[in-house]
């Protein structure tokens, strides 16, 4: 690629950077027996790779899941961990149990993102050392994310697992923790809209309650629980 | 903007968001007396927006700041934070202090993202409550930080400051926490590669150290500690 730091970008460039953020999706409805070419696989790498991370730190890890013993294990724990959801939700089990909430039988790729044990990094964490980590591997996700839907494949990000077990079977080193299994993959069509807003599950807010100027509104002292 | 879900992105669409992906830097020099156009915050703000979020929980609110003094006390929490590194960096106390470290006096604007009072939201995050809206900030400040470059701005994620300092100059309610004072403005130019390898305080570790296959290698069971 080329290396031009003072590019600027035009108007047209930006505009389908802005439509690449609208329509990234979380993604559980892949194709099955499709798969990820190897080049689309550096490249989405390669996008990992770029994402910033505080004090040039790079607090995370991505494990290819090539074994299919291995998926078949990861997605037991996923549906263990789905029905304790399930049972926590109380009113809202039965609507929970209906959500398809991952895709780890079908999609073609399953990669594992893992926070790396804690290198002692300063530089930008000295009073939040665990915040800033686990932000960081939020870019490093969020790269893949848009990487992927400019592949034109989804990814999904199931975290609904009990992090002991996944690092069992991982054999993550004391201090890393798996945060996401990554489903990735062409699917058949893209959801246009959050699927859990398609479901009714839950709506987003909207943006102008979110961002506000000086101080936080007095409106906004206390959250409500949302149990969902 | 266009609505088109199936879009299926082109070479070139393709091409354009890794180039930008390169070139978004963390950035510390800004030009002074510039500002952001408010069509660009609005799409900024629109983009933070489309980010996903751990069941479509958005723990996230961002503050931008207004005030000429509010801006100078933020200022000044970070400078204090910014020596208490450099005492805790020990023998690289001194090649710390001749970094340039933020950009929060010359910035055009000044955001602060702040992660939200948590609302109890179990999807996604029944086993993994903190680290799941953590990471969700991460995936809004990347897409910002997208954002930012395609509009031809720089924008720097400063995280050195005491957050409890923060939290009362916001008036923040208990459980909100700051996480980044976000300096985004015009440049006079961007950065080649990231500042903190130009200016030999630390490199990337490489891709094919990241990137492994089922398990954890049996190689890297432990992290090197690394003062910095």
């Amino acid at each position: 690629m080329q290396h031009r730091p003072q590019h600027q970008f035009s108007p047209e460039e930006r505009a389908s950077v802005y439509e690449l953020m609208a329509l990234r999706r979380d993604t559980r409805h892949f194709k099955a027996g499709s798969r990820v070419e190897p080049e689309q696989v550096q490249r989405l790498l390669q996008a990992a790779h770029q994402a910033p991370s505080v004090g040039l730190s790079q607090p995370w890890r991505l494990l290819r899941i090539s074994s299919p013993e291995l998926r078949q294990a990861l997605a037991l724990a996923v549906e263990r961990e789905r029905q304790a959801t399930a049972e926590a939700l109380n009113e809202r089990r039965e609507e929970f149990l209906r959500l398809k909430v991952e895709g780890m039988q079908d999609c073609a790729e399953l990669w594992v993102i893992v926070l790396a044990p804690d290198d002692g990094t300063l530089f930008g964490r000295r009073t939040l050392p665990r915040e800033m980590v686990l932000a960081s591997v939020g870019c490093v996700v969020q790269n893949l994310w848009l990487a992927a839907r400019a592949e034109n494949l989804g990814l999904g990000w199931v975290s609904m697992f009990d992090p002991a077990e996944v690092a069992a079977l991982l054999h993550l080193p004391a201090g890393a923790l798996a945060l996401g299994l990554l489903c990735l993959g062409p699917v058949d069509s893209f959801y246009p809209a959050p699927m859990l807003e398609m479901e009714g599950w839950r709506h987003a807010r909207p943006l102008d309650e979110m961002f506000y100027t000086d101080r936080w509104p007095a409106h906004e002292e206390s959250a409500p629980a949302d149990l969902s």
